[in-house]
């Protein structure tokens, strides 16, 4: 069997990116791992169309990885937070990931524009790709996707 | 200075995510990672408009993280393959990142339906990130994106 026997679609990652595999979507993720919260902020900050930013934020609640909660300041009517689930503070790496490459690849003369830090010490954080025997992987090359029997075979 | 302070477009996700944030350029990605290198196959294991293929692949070679190399076979014209160059294969861990996600909670009571492993020892490959201070971090509330002297206030 060869990887191209196996339907696309039932894979980890086509199943993830089906969810957050958009740029507007990445965009607001970042926003919330970084503490802006209320829809208007959000719409602000990143300069995107209400309905457009709407429909990312009703996928992600739906998607369980974003929850909505009720908040009201004195004199006016409720409105609505957004807030990361437990699965949604799980894509940290995702979002690491995607800011390693950035800062290594497309930083300018002034260098990378974002740093990821420790909170509790201030140090930067970066990933690092481990297998479970305990080597450490540095090359893409040394991996390999390979399909489970939860796999389906092209139909 | 808030983090909305902060020009949204400035900043390593964006700049990545404005490259590969879409869903079927990280599908592209992913096949091509696994040794999926001709248009054709491709555009078949993927199920993309070939226009569609096409543009994503162009953009991607544009954005030096694919080449094109031709190839010919008995007979037939010249056509090309593609292949990640350096800078792609240090998009694995973006891959990766997704997979581990999609892995834990995306997965159906079959289990996991990819998997993936160390080519030298067969081993499961994850994740993990660090701080240069050596602390291993489990818990994505415990990190900070900050905005550096090379990122520009919002106008």
């Amino acid at each position: 069997m060869r990887w191209t026997d196996y339907d696309s679609a039932t894979c980890s990652v086509a199943r993830t990116v089906e969810l957050i595999g958009d740029r507007w979507t990445m965009l607001v993720l970042r926003d919330l791992f970084n503490g802006v919260r209320r829809f208007d902020e959000l719409a602000g900050h990143l300069g995107v169309a209400r309905d457009l930013l709407t429909r990312r934020l009703t996928a992600l609640t739906e998607a369980g990885i974003v929850e909505r909660q009720p908040y009201q300041e004195p004199g006016r009517r409720t409105r609505y937070e957004y807030r990361l689930t437990d699965a949604g503070y799980e894509l940290r790496p995702v979002l690491l990931a995607l800011a390693q490459w950035g800062d290594k690849h497309l930083a300018g003369q002034d260098g990378p524009p974002t740093a990821v830090e420790h909170k509790n010490c201030g140090a930067t954080v970066h990933l690092s790709m481990f297998c479970d025997d305990g080597h450490q992987i540095d090359d893409g090359h040394e991996l390999r996707m390979l399909p489970l029997p939860a796999a389906r075979l092209v139909s």
